[in-house]
C-alpha cells in the first residue's frame, strides 16, 4: 500500500506529519473523493476531515479516522505538541498555512506527486477506459455545423459514455482560430482545419487527445510534419532518458522544416487524475522518464493568422512507449 | 476604473505592489482572460506576464505592459528594490511565495475580492445572460431516461446556447441519490425526485440554479418547506444586514418543521466570475449584505436513505432582493 511508503518517506525526510489538501492526492491515498473542501492529516494515525455533506458517502471500509471539517484551526488539536516539521504540498494556499499552528517548521514536499507519477495496473486500466470513452465519443460526433456544436456533441457523447464531465474544457477551433493553441470556442460555422482537443474522465482518471482535420495542401504538409515529430518523439521514449530530451527531439524535427518558432508549447505532460501532471515534456524539466508513467505527446505548429495543427496521443512507458490511443491520425 | 481604486487601497494599506495569480482577478482587472498560467504584478506601472501561447489574443487596447511568463523568479526583476511590503492573495500557493524575492514582507489581502463582490451593470448583464442560457437549456431538456443523460443534455443545451462550458459539474441526482447534496452523476434510470443543479457561463460570468421535480406527497411537503424557507430568506435580504442572518432565517423555517438537522449546507453564496464567491450565506460569515451583490439562495432538506430537495435562485441586491431567475419552482 502506497500510504505506508509515503509515511516512511516523510519520516526519512524528518517530517512528523503532512497536511494534504489537493483533492487528487486525498483521493489517491484514501480511495475516497470528497465533494467539498477536505483535509487529510497524514501521520501514523491519519485523519481525514470532510464536510458533513460527504459523510453519507464514506465507504465503510475506509482505513482512516474521519472527522467533520469545521475550520482549519481545529486541525491543530490533532497535531501532537512534540511535532516539529510539518510537510505541505507546493500548492497549499498561503492563507491556509497561516492558520496552522505557527510553531511548526513548514517543509514543501512533492512526495505524493512522486508516487503518483508511476501508475499502477488499476490506474492504467482507468486511463485506458477514459481513452476509450473519448475515442468512442469522437467516432459518434459529426464534424459539421459550428465549432461550439461540435464541442457540445463531443461532451455529450463522452458523458453518455460514462464520463462524469469532460477532463478539461474541450477545444474545437476551426479555420484561423486553430492558430491559437488554447482558443476559446466560437459560435461560428466550422471551417478547415478543425483542431480538436478533448478528454474524458473515468473513475477519476483522465484521457487527453487531439486531432486536426485538414483540407488544403499546405495544411496536409503541416500535419505530416507534426505527425513525424510526434513519431520521432514517441520512438525515443524509454525509461532513464530525460523528459526534456523527448521535447528536444520533437522540436528538432519541426525546426528542421523551418517551423521551430511555430511550436509554442511543450511536447507533452504526465496524465492521471489530473490532466496535467509531472513530468512535463519540456525544455526545463529535470525529471527522467520512468516505467509506469503515462504521458501525452502533442507537438503542434501554429501559423499566426492562418491556421494551426496539433496531434496528441497518450502513451504508457514500458521498456518503450506503448501508444494507448487508437484513433487514426488522419480523420 | 477599479484598477485605480485598488491601487489606492493597496497604497493606503502600505503595500508597494501586489502579485495577482487568481485567473478571475486577472480577468477582472485587465478585461483579458489568458488561457494559461499568468501573473499580474500590480503597481503604479502594472505588468501582465502571460504565456507565449496567449500573445495572439491580447486585445490591442490592453492598458498593461505585457511580458512573456518564463519563470516565477523573473518577476523579481520587475520589483523595485525599495519595495518592502508585497500584497498577495489568500489563495497564493506557498511554493509560488517561496520563489518571490525573500526580503519582502508578504501581506495577504482581499482587496480585489472586496471590489469584486459588488457587481457593475455590465457584470449583472452577463450574469443575467448566463441565467437565461441555463434556463433555456433546462426548458429544452427532457426529464427522462437516466441521470447522466439528463445531465449531458443540460450541458449540451447550455453549450449550444452560448456557454463555453458548464459553470460547474452539473448535478442530476434522482431517487435516493438526491439525499446527497453533491452527488456524483449515476448511469441509472431516472426516478423521483429529480434534483438538478446546473449553471452556464457567459462572458466569464456564471449562473447557478437548482430545481427538484417531486412526486409523492412527502416529497411535495418537503418541497413546500424548502420553498417557504427560500421565500422568507429572500424577503429579509437588504443592504446592511448580516449575511449570516439570511442563513439563520432560512434555517429557522426548516428547523420549525423539524428538519433542522437535514439542512446540511449553507443557504447560499456570492455569484460572479466564480460560482462560489463571498459572501457566504452561512453561520460563520461576518460580511454584511451590500447593494450590488449577486447571491444564490438555496436551502435544501436531505433525508438520508430517502431523498433530498433543493431549490436555488439567483438574486441581485438592490434596496431589496430582486430575483433574477425566472424558472418556475414547480417543474
Amino acid at each position: 500500500m502506497q500510504l505506508n511508503n509515503i509515511l516512511e518517506k516523510l519520516s526519512s525526510k524528518n517530517m512528523d506529519a503532512m497536511v494534504v489538501l489537493k483533492p487528487e492526492n486525498i483521493t489517491y491515498l484514501t480511495g475516497f473523493k470528497p465533494s467539498s473542501f477536505s483535509v487529510l492529516l497524514l501521520k501514523d494515525d491519519p485523519v481525514l476531515f470532510i464536510s458533513k455533506m460527504d459523510f453519507e458517502d464514506v465507504p465503510p471500509n475506509l482505513n482512516f479516522s474521519v472527522e467533520e471539517f469545521t475550520s482549519l484551526s481545529n486541525l491543530n488539536g490533532f497535531l501532537n505538541e512534540k511535532m516539529t516539521f510539518l510537510g505541505v504540498e507546493n500548492s497549499i494556499p498561503l492563507g491556509v498555512c497561516k492558520k496552522i499552528r505557527n510553531d511548526f517548521k513548514i517543509k514543501i514536499t512533492d512526495v505524493i506527486d512522486t508516487f503518483r507519477r508511476i501508475k499502477s495496473k488499476k490506474e492504467i486500466k482507468c486511463i485506458k477506459k477514459a481513452i476509450n470513452i473519448a475515442e468512442n465519443a469522437f467516432k459518434n460526433t459529426q464534424l459539421e455545423g459550428s465549432d461550439n456544436v461540435v464541442a457540445a456533441e463531443l461532451n455529450y457523447n463522452m458523458m453518455v459514455g460514462g464520463s462524469l464531465k469532460p477532463a478539461f474544457e474541450t477545444i474545437v477551433a476551426s479555420g484561423t482560430v486553430s492558430s491559437k493553441p488554447h482558443a476559446n470556442i466560437q459560435q461560428k460555422s466550422l471551417e478547415n482545419p478543425v483542431l480538436m482537443d478533448w478528454g474524458a474522465v473515468y473513475n477519476n482518471y483522465c484521457s487527453d487527445i487531439s486531432r486536426t482535420r485538414v483540407e488544403t495542401e499546405k495544411q496536409h504538409e503541416i500535419l505530416s510534419i507534426v505527425i513525424e515529430a510526434q513519431k520521432e518523439a514517441i520512438k525515443i521514449i524509454k525509461p532513464g532518458i530525460k523528459a526534456s530530451y523527448v521535447d528536444k527531439i520533437a522540436r528538432d524535427v519541426i525546426a528542421d522544416y523551418g517551423y521551430g518558432d511555430n511550436f509554442i508549447h511543450s511536447t507533452g505532460h504526465g496524465l492521471g487524475m489530473e490532466v496535467h501532471e509531472g513530468p512535463s515534456l519540456s525544455k526545463r524539466e529535470e525529471l527522467k522518464i520512468e516505467k509506469g508513467m503515462v504521458l501525452t505527446v502533442e507537438p503542434g505548429i501554429y501559423i499566426e493568422g492562418e491556421f494551426g495543427v496539433r496531434i496528441e496521443d497518450d502513451i504508457l512507458v514500458k521498456n518503450r512507449a506503448k501508444v494507448l490511443t487508437k484513433l487514426n491520425k488522419m480523420i
